[in-house]
């Protein structure tokens, strides 16, 4: 399994990936799913991917092979995110389809993409391709895509994230979603690769790759935890409990096992 | 859809359900999904079921019946936590057989159902029975369980619930993740039931069903809002966010849009 999300805000976007691919309990690898092409002053891409490892690899190396070849489309000549999606998609659907007459099993070669980047003269955009060949815009209201497994970091960018967001705290937010779907299911797992890109910079956006035991990474937990219990403490009481009668729990430090 | 948490702590046990029913998109009704069998200072159940409506419905029909005829194994019968969940499985087993030999078709007759309660003399358990007539109980490393549409709220109770939390504060725990969930699934929705068992009452728990509007709900929702930005605002920034270039984040209120 894998998750990836980007959240696209006004300053810029964020990428953030796992680096965990398992065919089966008893064969886990690490394998980045996160790809960026750079021409600085001219273009930025960030290709984020979920599916069939196979095919993804096999779609990057397309894309890196075309830019080196010249065949048309690539992604140097397209001039715009939509054309670099449709480009994307078009690889995407000839590899899937590739394996697919060749081997009629129940393997799925499926995957799918989320696409960020900058063209010189256009604004910062995200899209995500479906295996379908098909994709979607971030927007206004949903600024942030998610590929994978989606769900149990979805609640926390739903309530906190938006297109005024700072890129920075997007930054954090994103690697709170990472965190928590971490958590939740085993088959995705660090290192964690963060990207964030201050829009119009069209340069390499600062990159980071997380390992289990970052210090960052644990301390970001850490406060996310402290910050929950603290919410939670905060919450209105039901109303038969008095402050005069009902049990104090105790600080948030002390009342939690971890 | 349906989602269902029960959290079990020392003090007694929390059970959160929603009433959203759908077969189909437009084909949604409210059923409640929690069901609760009380006979004060003998024994308190509370059931919440998740799967086919009509099997569930039957199971608490039969559950019901088997009481007022006397027939054996029933819910006054039982002598453990374990007992009722077998009979329940066993019950729940016998109406799905029903459908499958009368209709092979692609309808699903499955149902899975939490047991939460307390039978005099002994502790206060949770069970989770599944459509298979097997069950798991709760545990100290994992207090609660889920049935329904189970990852959105799940972030939040792997984070802050432990067996030490108080009784309350596990119900507004519950009460967020329904509301996680709620905000990111359409085919989950209000209104909420929400029960409050205080262990050793073995009486009628404090019980609350909260509509769309309800305030208390709302407060709850906003409070927990709030919590996640500033949990969000104080968590540690990256390396070369200094204090004194870095752009200054609006305060929770102003930067946010709802």
């Amino acid at each position: 399994m894998t998750y990836c999300v980007s959240i696209n805000v006004e300053n810029g976007f964020v990428a953030c990936s796992d680096s965990r691919t398992n065919a089966g309990f008893d064969d886990v690898s690490v394998y980045r799913k996160m790809h960026t092409f750079v021409w600085p002053g001219n273009r930025v891409f960030a290709l984020m991917s979920a599916g069939n490892l196979a095919t993804t690899q096999l779609v990057t190396r397309k894309l890196n092979a075309d830019v080196k070849s010249g065949a048309l489309p690539n992604l140097l000549s397209v001039s715009s995110m939509q054309e670099a999606a449709d480009y994307i998609a078009a690889v995407n659907m000839n590899i899937q389809n590739l394996h697919v007459v060749r081997e009629a099993g129940n393997t799925s070669f499926e995957a799918s993409f989320i696409l960020a980047g900058q063209i010189a003269g256009s604004r910062h955009e995200t899209l995500m391709i479906y295996p379908q060949g098909n994709f979607i815009h971030e927007s206004d209201e949903h600024p942030f895509l998610q590929i994978g497994e989606t769900k149990y970091g979805k609640p926390i960018l739903d309530r906190v994230v938006n297109r005024q967001t700072f890129l920075e705290r997007a930054g954090r937010c994103a690697l709170v979603s990472m965190n928590s779907t971490i958590r939740s299911n085993l088959t995705v797992g660090p290192p964690i690769d963060l990207l964030i890109y201050e829009k119009d910079s069209l340069d390499f956006p600062r990159q980071m790759s997380l390992a289990e035991d970052d210090p960052f990474s644990k301390q970001i937990a850490e406060a996310w935890n402290e910050g929950l219990i603290r919410a939670l403490q905060n919450l209105p009481k039901f109303y038969w409990e008095s402050l005069d009668n009902a049990p104090q729990q105790p600080s948030a430090n002390s009342d939690q096992s971890y």
